[in-house]
């Protein structure tokens, strides 16, 4: 069912420190920045050779990612994102081996305009998980 | 400098439960467990398409990812490990930038038998990356 790791998702305080250290010190190619109001997140794509890594800044009132940084003020790994080519079928999977899919349950348009679903961290070994159809 | 995303760790307590979890839920390829008793872990691979998973649990006295797995009991997100052509240079250009290297700052002979460095994650935002020569 799992295709490739679509991202790794690593939520920062602050993009501009972290842009600045992943560009000049590791040499990485950065995207721009893009707000994403919606997701309350804004976000710079570290572009790998093979995948992606997402650098999440928190984004207006109740960002999904406030929580999390409050927790870890210093930025954290956040989630990893798999694909999938049926998010329904993936999503009645999980509920049939009684995972908790985040929310009500039904997939929900993600940050790249596709259909995701979170996986509940305590189902999966402390790791958020999301799928992501393509 | 970055290359390929090599591999995303995460800590598991117990294997067994992972790897059902992980092959039968999420229809994961999954490797058989390999012992690295010089690493203090047992490994077990999630093959996916364009990079892999780790899966780590730790194996015997002073495994380095005790101290994790005592602060976070039910597993979670460990490291990520990317690519570089030269990981001498890489790690002067890490310590040029003032960025702390685990351990006497030499590189050392990682999991996969090749040469890495572990960045502090205090220098990384909270995430500790590796740096692997292929």
């Amino acid at each position: 069912m799992l295709g490739r790791l679509n991202h790794v998702a690593l939520a920062v305080p602050a993009l501009a420190d972290a842009v600045a250290r992943y560009r000049d010190m590791l040499g990485a190619t950065v995207s721009a920045p893009q707000a994403l109001p919606e997701h309350g997140v804004t976000v710079v794509f570290v572009e790998l050779d093979n995948t992606k890594i997402e650098l999440l800044e928190p984004l207006g009132e109740g960002s999904p990612i406030a929580a999390f940084l409050a927790k870890n003020p210093k930025g954290g790994m956040h989630h990893v994102c798999y694909e999938v080519t049926d998010i329904v079928a993936a999503r009645d999977r999980l509920v049939a081996a009684g995972a908790r899919v985040l929310g009500d349950g039904e997939p929900k348009i993600g940050a790249h305009g596709r259909p995701v679903v979170f996986i509940h961290p305590g189902d999966m070994f402390g790791t958020l998980t999301e799928l992501e159809e393509v």
